[in-house]
């Protein structure tokens, strides 16, 4: 027979142990930290209806849908994102969910992107979002979350900008552009990060947005540093305008949430000129960063009011964030940050050979029984073999059970770092080990 | 805007918050067993090239296979199970993984099953496997870890039953059946624990199968329950044939080494009618099941020696279970089994009105940052809906922050059990707690 050439789609990912054991803990102290914060687990299916999926995205997310060939196609697909299926279920459940409801949701997700560098076509999402809240007290929780979770996986200088689509919205109209351009005025300024001011000043240009207007929305969205002064400034500018005005009112209030928890400056900035990329945002919206490694945001999320009602018919106030756990992940592995981490193996329990497997195969269950993490390399191969095993699993210590010793009642234990060997009563083993 | 109606496909199931504390913890003591047995994580994308899928299958599987849409389809599709993938890893890493290889897996699978009660399109499969040692130690450990893991479960009284498909297939050699229909005569026999012996004659009947030989057939598989009188009986009765007598020497060392771990013989048992379905097994094969309730196999798997090689073009021994995730944790939930498991929230902090919400906030976090899961309920709404939801979550204590108690330095703190209150320093509230 002809073999099955093994391989994967482009833009998917084998992960083998050890890509595993980093990724296990990084998912191991998000969950940790969602849990602490009161969240709430959830998980839904890979496939949604396809309604259901486009409802939100429309014309910005349909070309990036994985179409399932079932019934002939557009009937089900892959899901996009964990923020449209947690939509449905609170409009589908709604008996059973207890407002406010704060839930948290770790998987895949799938996007029919180009394969390119850095586009991946299933990768998971790391959600925790708070419904029924309209307080901005639920978002200045999501905000010292992140900032929790970001010190816990080593990135304690990490920051997250936040500003007010509410605020942008306003100061758009303050600045005389219609209504019907502010989506693109707002993903023109999502792109400064990435391009910087000359390139977006550029493009408003091309764009046939005025150039005073794009001055001044560069002058008055500059920021000193110091919140209470920055917000001051932008009202001074800006009280002439319902929306610009009251949306500064919740920054303030969210500011002073975050002062209360002790979320500190240096770590939830107020940024005037992030818009983040998504239509469907109404109030606060925020992103972490760091300064180095310059990896781009590692979090992002913010406040959408009006994405529920999609499904029930009612607005419910809803607000959240979604980690970058895949850049997150990465960077630790390139900067080495938490080497080594995971529940490795311990003992390797070796027989000398064939006839020393049953016995080699007793001790192993007697030290897994006593909890700790075990293996055996119960085959007739040799030594040397089982050795370089050990070292490659990352075993601890190796246990050879040997005819001569086993006559005496016990076994040699080597340490596998040190080389030290010891001897070790049988029926102690496990208080040795 | 008209509404989209929230609604899932039919074999696909949402899991709310009080489903996944059980789902979690199961996994939890599943994964805990795996790693204590020296087993490693791997992970592998959702979607499979389709050759890759149908390698195996064949006719068996492919109409349950979830084709997707993507460039006109049959393409890529979801995978079918946790096997292939893993052959595939094998053969396509062949230089980063060391022998012997042994990998446990938890990931969702697919299959386009017609919707009805108990066949689902999305479930979890859950898996561990030995590649590499040809040995039936390696089957023996597969053993023991079911056998630990059902009992970590709460499954006492779980027997894995075990056979060997190389004596099935002697046997039918030794009957007269001829090659061919071997397949046959080996899915007929797999329906008997389902159906019943006289179900199962009228099918080989009807099949043509020879009387005389499936009266053979069933006589001498009867197993009176010993172990060495079992396998004695047959080797007496089989000594003819070399496969049969091959692998009723191997199922005496597996039986052998089971017995030097300490699994004794009321928790793993012969059963040489026993079949399995699928049409890869080589060498010993088992299925776990439990007298009450009665609910099929919890668990099942065997050797299979000659699938890898479909990849690799080299045979690589290996053998595995998987275990009936979904099965295990509805009989569990039936049966109220670990009721209550799981990551909890421990304490809901609620402040009286929208004044207190920002010191509610702070304590929250404080309690948070010394490791007590802590929810708050951020908001002005009265203090009846805040201890309804306290309940509704399993709160066990409710943290109460109100002006007058704040005057004197101190909250309230309800236990939610035993009704009583008690006040509380703020600046102690850690101890406390």
């Amino acid at each position: 027979m002809d073999i099955i050439k093994p391989r994967i789609m482009k833009g998917t990912r084998d992960f083998l142990p050890d890509d595993m054991y980093l990724r296990q803990e990084v998912i191991r102290i998000i969950t940790d930290h969602f849990v602490r914060y009161g969240f709430q687990p959830l998980a839904t299916p890979a496939m949604e209806y396809f309604d259901v999926l486009t409802g939100k995205y429309g014309d910005e997310g349909e070309g990036l849908i994985f179409d399932l060939a079932y019934k002939g196609g557009r009937e089900v697909a892959l899901k996009y994102d964990l923020t449209v299926p947690m939509c449905r279920v609170i409009a589908q459940y709604k008996d059973k969910i207890v407002m406010p409801f704060k839930r948290y949701q770790i998987q895949p997700v799938w996007r029919a992107e180009k394969p390119q560098k850095g586009r991946l076509r299933e990768f998971f999402q790391c959600d925790a979002d708070v419904v029924g809240v309209a307080d901005v007290s639920a978002d200045a929780e999501i905000i010292a979350l992140i900032t929790d979770i970001m010190t816990a996986l080593g990135f304690e200088n990490a920051v997250t900008q936040i500003n007010h689509r509410g605020l942008l919205t306003g100061l758009m109209e303050k600045l005389g552009i219609a209504e019907e351009r502010a989506p693109q005025a707002m993903r023109i300024l999502d792109k400064l990060d990435k391009v910087g001011e000359d390139a977006v000043r550029a493009e408003y240009a091309d764009a046939g947005f005025e150039k005073t207007a794009v001055d001044d929305l560069f002058s008055i969205t500059t920021a000193a540093g110091n919140v209470e002064d920055d917000i001051a400034a932008m009202t001074g500018e800006l009280k002439s305008n319902d929306r610009a005005r009251e949306s500064l009112e919740e920054l303030t209030r969210l500011f002073g949430y975050l002062d209360e928890m002790g979320v500190s400056s240096d770590r939830a900035a107020f940024s005037p000129r992030l818009a983040r990329g998504l239509a469907y945002y109404t109030g606060p919206v925020h992103e972490t960063v760091v300064e180095t490694p310059k990896v781009g945001s590692l979090s992002g999320g913010g406040r959408y009011d009006e994405l529920i009602g999609i499904f029930s018919g009612v607005d419910v106030p809803a607000t959240g964030m979604a980690l970058g756990l895949e850049r997150i992940i990465q960077v630790m592995a390139e900067l080495k940050m938490m080497e080594g981490a995971g529940e490795r193996i311990e003992v390797l329990v070796a027989p000398f050979g064939q006839d020393e497997v049953g016995l080699a195969l007793k001790l192993a269950r007697e030290l897994r029984q006593s909890g700790v993490n075990t293996d055996v390399y119960a085959t007739g191969d040799r030594l040397k073999k089982k050795f370089k095993y050990a070292d490659r699993i990352g075993a601890q210590k190796v246990i050879v059970v040997a005819p001569d010793e086993i006559a005496r009642g016990v076994v040699k234990v080597k340490d596998m770092q040190t080389g030290e060997e010891k001897e070790a009563a049988m029926d102690k083993l496990v208080d040795m080990v």
